[in-house]
Parts: C-alpha cells; structure tokens; sequence
C-alpha cells in the first residue's frame, strides 16, 4: 500500500499516471507464468492462449444469446463435442456449458443430479424430495461441500468417503455408507469420484465406483478439474479409465491444459437435463420468434444470464498445439514429476508424504531440516516439522525466487505439494526448488 | 459455419492460419462495440477498460489469495469500500465481492439472507427451516427466479409482486402478499428491489419496501445490475433513494459504466455474513499459518474456488477517468435517451409502451408499419403488430446496421426496448435508429 496510490478520485488522473499505474500492478503482482511458480494448479502463460484472451475483450460480448456471439457460440458448441468424444461418450453426444470454475462447474453437477431424479424441487423445492445425501472422498476438493450448502441439501448430508494411504476412495467404504444411508431413511442420491484430487493428485477408481451407483441408481459425477487434461494424452488417459461411465465430468482446461484462466467446462452425458434444470424462458433474451434456430441460445442453460466468453482462447489454442500439442504438454509435465519425485525419494532430508509413483504432478513431501532429521519420532517433532514448511514458503516470498503450496492433510502436519502445469519448467528449475528448500531450510 | 473451418484437430495449424482465423472471428462477430449497437444493457468498448482487461489477461492469476493477487485483492477491497460509501452505508462499512455477473450477485444475496435468518440450513439443509418465501417484482430479472431453483426455495415459493403501469412494484401488494403467506404458515424472509429493470428500466420504491421488510423482519435486497450505476449521477441518484437501508445490492459497472464484461459486485451491508455463509477452510488454500494477514485472503466468501480477477479494469477506468467522468458518460446516456423519447413520443407510427418520461436508458415503444396504424384495435392488429418488430430487427441483422433488442411484456404484445449505455453514442445515431426502423418497416 505504501509508494502506489490505490485510492479512487473524484477526479481524473493523466494518461502518464494511468501507465505508471499499470506498471506498478505487474510490479507488484505475482508472476504466475514464470516457471518457477508452482503454487497453483494453474500456472504458466501460453502466448496464443494469452491472444485468444485479448481478442475476447475485444470483442467484448456475452455467450448468452446466438444474435451476438455467433462463433462464439459455435466454437463452444463444437469444442464440448470434442470434449465429449474424448470422454468417451457415444458420438460425442450430451450436453454441457463453460462454467467460471471447477467449483461452479461441480455445484452443476450436483443441481443436473437433483432435476435428474427429483425435477419438482425447481419448483417445489427441498422439501418436496426425501432427505438426499451425497457422497464424496474426503480428499475431494472443497467445492462438492460449498454446492451442498448452498443449493439446500447441507453440509451434514454430504458424507465424506475414506480413502486408501494414496487418498483413493475405498469403493467397499462407497457401498458400505450408501446402505447405512438408506438404512437411516436418506436417499442416496450423487456419487462424486475425483480424477487428480488437489492435495495428492489421487484419481478414484471410477469403474468400481459405477458399478455401486448403477446398483444404487445414484448419479456419477467425475471432478476431472485437474486430472481430465491427462484425457488428452494416450500414456495417462488409463488413469480416467471409466470415464465414459459418469453422467457428468468437470474439467479446466484452465488447469493442467494451460489455457488462461478462466476456463472450465461442465459435460453432461444426457441432452436436455442441463436445460431442464436451469431454464426459465426469460421472454427478453430467449424469444422464440427470432429469425434464427434458437437452440444456438445457450444462456438459458446457466445459472449466470450473462457469461463471459472462455471458449475462444482455449478453441485458438487447440487449433495451434492440436490434440498433440496438448498430449505433449501433459507428458512433459508428468515426466518433470517424475523426475522431481526419483530425485527426492531416497534424498536424505526428504519424506515422501506416501509411497509409490505419484498418479499426477503431485508430489508430496517434507523436507526436514538438518536440526530435525534426527530428533526421535513424537510430538516435539511433528510440532517442529509443522512449521518448517510455513517458515520455508515465507522466506521464498521474501525473497522472489520461487512458489510452492503446502498444506497439513488429516493427521498429517504441513507438507510441500509440489505440482507442475506450465510447460516452460525444465529440470533445472526443479533443481532450483529442491536447492532452494534446502537452503532456507539448513537452520531451521 | 461455411468457409470458417472450426474444426480441432490432432496436428496444430499454422501460425498464419491461427492470424486467419482470429480475422475470421472478428469479422464474423457482432460488434458490441459499435454506437448503433443498442442490443443489450452492456455496450460499447472503453479503451482504458480493454487495456485493464489485457494487463488483467497476462498477469493470469486469481482472486482467491492474497498470495498470488496482492495488488488485485487491495484493488478490490479499495474498490468495494468506495462502492457502499456510494450506496451510503456508514464509513463504506460492510462487505462484499466481485462476482461472475448479476445473476450469480443476485444469488448471493438470497444465499445471505438466507445465512442471515437459518444459518443451520448451511449445515443441515433447507429442511431444517420452515417454509420461506421470497419476493420479487413480475418485472424483475429471471435470476432470483434461477436462484430460488437452485438454492432449493422452489420457484413457487418466489411470490411475484404486481407492479404499476410503469413497472414499479406496488408497496401495498407486497405488504398484502406478506400477511397471506404468514396465514399460509409460511416464512417470508426476503424482498428484491429492482433499482432499473430490464425491460422498462422501472426503479422500485425503496422506502416504502424498506419499511415492509423492516415492519416483518425480511432481507431487502436491491437489485442494482443495470439501474445501480445511477448512483455515480448527482442528477440521477434520486431514483434510488432508500438504497441505504438495503441489506444487500447488486451493482453491474458492465452494464451503465460500460467496464468490459464481466464486473459485478454483490455488496452486503453487514460484514461477517457474507464469509459466514460460504466459507469452508479449505487447508490447502486457506492456510490459518502463512507469514501475511490472512483476512486478505478472499477466497472462501465466494461459491467459487478460482476467481477471475474483475477489479483491475474497472479500477483502472475509475482513475482515468474518476468519479466524475462515470457521472458525465451516465448523465449523457439519459440524455440520449431522453432525446429518443421526446423524439417518438407523439410521432406518427409510434406508441409508447407506458406513459411518462422513462426513468433509465430504457425507451419501450410500438412501431406501426403504415399498413397496421389505421387498422381498428382487436385481435387481428395485435396479432400482426406482434410481429413487426421480430421482423424488423431480423432486417437489421441481415443488413447488418444496427441492433435492438424487443420482447413481449405480460399482456404487451412484441415491442422495441431501446437502451443506451454507450457514450459513444450521439443524437445522430438515436435519428439513425428510428430511420432505419421506418425504412425496413414501411412495407411490413
């Protein structure tokens, strides 16, 4: 807040004034395409990706109606079908929309879900269904409990599943949970399987996971936020096997694909519930007596009226990298977490949060300093250890060189999750992070 | 889709056919930027807001954390503040967050209320309340309607309120309305106020909702997305009088202050509730342990995860051109409106839809081809007037020289809403509007 002027005037301020402005927000922002930044699941910056943004907000229009995002329309309308081939649904068929996040995209799911099974709680609400549950990994990512909350259903009514020392869900805990459900009256209702889970990048067995909702007739929803851009490669796509088996997928493009934030798509296998959930005919934008075919009018179709346009950058991006441009990307940055986790595995100072390959770009560890490597195991050191990692991200703040995320997960005290999306990275500055840790971390 | 090839394919393109193609998408575009374009309540391209856009574009970060957005998230804070000093609450006092849009604001605001009045609801669902029901305007945006589907209200439990011959609601029917669901046994527990409706631009009596809501302990929000802009006008503000005993307040700067798409605001004005009711704590992100203060970090008020950053273009345009340069563009737009109206209303072939001088931009009339304007009143002249202006704006679009939007209204068979929100625009561009109208509409 010192030396740059934030506040707003009545006013103008010169053109001068504006660029100094502006320089200073880059200058003080974080750089979130240097390759150095691995704080996010987001990260680097693709240069047509970037151009395919510009020229969105210079056309400056809106994805609700046909009449004026006509290619925008289009080039969504043909790149989910894309998506939805790459899944693996027949003829590329179903429904879908881009969405601002994985988050709105699986509170999406969660809404599809409901209409598909009880479609009078849009009119009626809640209280017309009996009481539902949903069910989700307790490694899933935040948003499955926020869509719980938020559309009626509540927190107590989303049950967290367990998982394996990989923080995989147990598909016999899935089933176990789904017959206490129904033993206490409650209709199971939404099964939420993760591909490439925020902390330990973990994907949950999706075909076991169909099986017990085809049993139980509950909707099958895939977060592939992070995980689905592994679909666009042939060594990693196995990992998603099952896939095709789900009635809805989320995925951000915007993640491990490295389009521009933002850029997310819900995919629905049905046509028509996605529509049916969320229209209400709103006789100001969706006249029925246009001069065009208005099935091209998707705005109906969101919870949003107005919708930025995310499509184009990601359309221009795949028409400049092609389907293999994008299977490269995704394999160079497994190979680079490869290569991080070999070199780390057996290092001395290192722990590995869990055993075996990482499944995605996580990597999950501790680095334990000099001073704690040898305390005996208990609570002083977990107490020590909790704040080594804390300590070492401030100190790579302070001093610009890198990011990393850490977090505690469970019984866990705080570990770096290091993870690789932008495919400017080499090995060398996997190199530098690991350098860097054990320098700042050396005294503590 | 002829001879624009959309198609994605395995192997990139060239980067001459990338150019290509970027031409394409302009060219085949709308230009939502252009004077005559009168389409939507967001128009035109303000140059200072495109380069924010595109600053915003390359740095590509995210709202979330004050880790990766410093700058972007005191932007934000700076901003919203200076917003609700507008709206009048005590020091800017309260709270608040940019939003993907007015329909996702709006749904803010009845999740709030709903926080505010049954927190359990976050964790035990909507069943843990009695029945609630919301109210709204017949005039208001279909996003409270989307919202209380979603949310799990039910749409039949938003109660639509009678307005006026200009669109205003009626005080008296809410109170009515109010008392009948009490007997009923149901919950009234929230009012939206539309301050500028979609269609006739209405601005509903604050006041006198207010002290309803405060009389039964309801949640008065004021749904500002198009009308909220008017506060930044000496000469306009009026209109919104009693904005300040709002609850809440949806204000779009993309629609009346032409900021690029999407900058949406909910504000709130008691603080505390807003993160109450969304926040989850996410360990990975919002970590209670990092070496910054980290109630900066903004991320767990929202529905979403990733947030696009909507701040910077808006900011950088109120620098340029400060408080007063967003009253001229406004006070100009009325204007130009105001010129339209006086210009039509007692023209041959024109009819207003309602009486009186229009409030916002909105000028809602008739045109009657010469053919249709003798004809005697009844079935048969509605049913080809209804007609006319499908058929008219279907010539503008395939002649390409300007747009505007119409629609039914209740009983209101299809008439023209001409808006203005671009400053861009001039007295020859409205002359241009209302030629073009004759000329494509003589032979109808």
């Amino acid at each position: 807040m010192e030396g740059f002027n934030l506040e707003l005037s009545d006013q103008p301020e010169s053109l001068e004034q504006i660029l100094v402005d502006c320089r200073d927000t880059l200058k003080y922002g974080v750089r979130t395409g240097h390759p150095r930044f691995f704080n996010q699941l987001s990260t680097g910056l693709d240069i047509i990706g970037l151009s395919g943004e510009w020229l969105t907000s210079t056309a400056n229009t809106n994805m609700f109606t046909y009449e004026i995002a006509p290619v925008f329309v289009l080039m969504e309308q043909l790149t989910l079908k894309k998506m939805r081939e790459i899944i693996g649904w027949p003829n590329g068929e179903g429904d879908g929309i881009f969405s601002p996040g994985g988050a709105i995209s699986n509170m999406y799911s969660v809404m599809i879900a409901r209409y598909k099974f009880f479609p009078e709680v849009k009119t009626k609400g809640m209280t017309a269904a009996p009481r539902l549950v949903l069910f989700t990994s307790e490694h899933s990512h935040y948003s499955i409990k926020k869509a719980s909350a938020a559309l009626g259903f509540g927190t107590e009514n989303l049950i967290l599943l367990s998982t394996d020392e990989r923080g995989r869900v147990i598909p016999a805990d899935l089933e176990a949970k789904v017959i206490d459900a129904k033993a206490r009256g409650c209709v199971p209702m939404f099964v939420n399987a993760t591909a490439g889970s925020t902390v330990y990048g973990a994907f949950d067995p999706i075909h076991e996971i169909a099986d017990i909702c085809e049993k139980y007739n509950m909707w099958l929803h895939v977060d592939g936020a992070w995980g689905g851009g592994l679909l666009m490669s042939r060594k990693h796509r196995h990992k998603l096997c099952g896939v095709e088996r789900a009635n809805s997928v989320t995925w951000n493009p915007h993640k491990m694909m490295g389009v521009p934030l933002q850029c997310s798509a819900i995919l629905v296998r049905e046509r028509g519930v996605l529509s049916g959930c969320n229209s209400m005919c709103a006789g100001y934008l969706f006249q029925p007596d246009k001069q065009y075919d208005v099935s091209y009018d998707t705005g109906d179709k969101a919870i949003q009226c107005g919708r930025h346009v995310d499509i184009f950058k990601f359309w221009l991006m795949w028409k400049a990298k092609g389907t293999i441009g994008f299977e490269q990307h995704i394999d160079k940055c497994l190979d680079l977490s490869h290569y991080l986790y070999t070199k780390i595995k057996g290092r001395e100072g290192y722990q590995m949060v869990f055993d075996g390959e990482p499944q995605h770009t996580n990597v999950c560890f501790w680095y334990l300093p000099p001073g704690i490597r040898d305390m005996p195991n208990g609570q002083e050191k977990r107490e020590k250890l909790h704040k080594v990692a804390p300590k070492i991200k401030a100190m790579m703040m302070e001093s610009g060189t890198t990011m990393v995320g850490y977090q505690p997960q469970g019984d866990k005290v705080n570990f770096f999750r290091m993870v690789i999306s932008n495919p400017a990275a080499t090995r060398s500055d996997i190199d530098f992070l690991t350098d860097e840790i054990e320098r700042l971390g050396q005294d503590l």
